[in-house]
């Protein structure tokens, strides 16, 4: 049996998005977003959604660039404080001890230590209610190398990504293998 | 040291969403989709980005609704299933031996055997290229009373939501807890 849970949004998983932008004098600053992931094939484009209130929405805005930075478990103490505090009376990179990296293609700043980067240029902006919906084109994903498994394919297991659970307000890594798309269905 | 992928949409974890529509002759039909997510708070709302190819998609033009149903890992032969062949040519429930039930709020069906569902009123849609993205406001989300925890919480150890890894093409599993939101960055 269903129960009803009433109008929410659950979706299981929701990732852990550190989104970089710099401000009107250059500071870089980051947040964590989980409203957000793969919009668009081609152009390739992600999306993230942020309250008006955050500092990083006007960064956005002002700069039409951000990238999205995936961290590892390890990273979740500083994740967690990126969602904490606010980059107006804050420079979350000084007190993390991260490490801000200027992207060559956008106008905007990614974690160095984060295994997985995306620069982003602003190429719409949706207004869907308290959240307003940011949609930017990949210019370029990086990944770090020790996180390559055969050729440019990415290990999970290496990268080790973590999982925000809507509702429960719990962050989750990732499991084991299950099975290869468009494979698996095959014998249905 | 960063190694440079590209113009890529990597995002980790991205979910394994299964859309629910009827066609125009009230054949309910299932495709999986992972260019998704929440993307509004209030109201309530998630995103699924579709190729124009698809049944879904001219089913949700028609309808103007939509279910996301989420599937366990013990579902991932099905899920893979519906995203191998098209609902203009196949019963896909029939197939799968998996039941549609009629949503009593929106007109779409959802999977009666997976563990969490949300029934969607379409209020955007967005042309981003080749993928067009489609706003739904949650009118109600259902999760099997098996999967909740103590109250209306959910316990992700049982949904066991799949993971779907871009690039790669592989289904992961959820992983363990590693830590509260808003309460690990405390100590930073």
């Amino acid at each position: 049996m269903k129960k009803s849970l009433g109008a929410k949004t659950l979706v299981y998983p929701t990732p852990v998005l550190v989104v970089g932008t710099y401000d009107k004098a250059g500071k870089p600053n980051v947040m964590t977003a989980s409203w957000g992931g793969i919009c668009c094939s081609q152009p390739p484009c992600v999306a993230v959604s942020l309250r008006k209130a955050t500092y990083t929405y006007s960064n956005i805005l002002e700069r039409k660039a951000f990238t999205i930075s995936i961290p590892s478990e390890e990273h979740v103490k500083q994740v967690d404080y990126f969602g904490l505090v606010s980059g107006r009376t804050m420079d979350k990179f000084a007190a993390t001890k991260l490490t801000p990296v200027k992207s060559k293609l956008v106008d905007a700043p990614y974690v160095k230590e984060f295994p997985v980067v995306l620069e982003c240029q602003l190429v719409h902006v949706f207004e869907l209610g308290v959240h307003t919906q940011f949609v930017g084109e990949v210019l370029d994903a990086k990944v770090e190398e020790s996180a390559l498994g055969m050729g440019t394919s990415v290990d999970l297991k290496k990268i080790k990504p973590l999982i925000f659970v809507p509702d429960n307000q719990d962050y989750y890594g990732i499991g084991n293998f299950v099975g290869k798309v468009f494979s698996v269905g095959q014998g249905v």
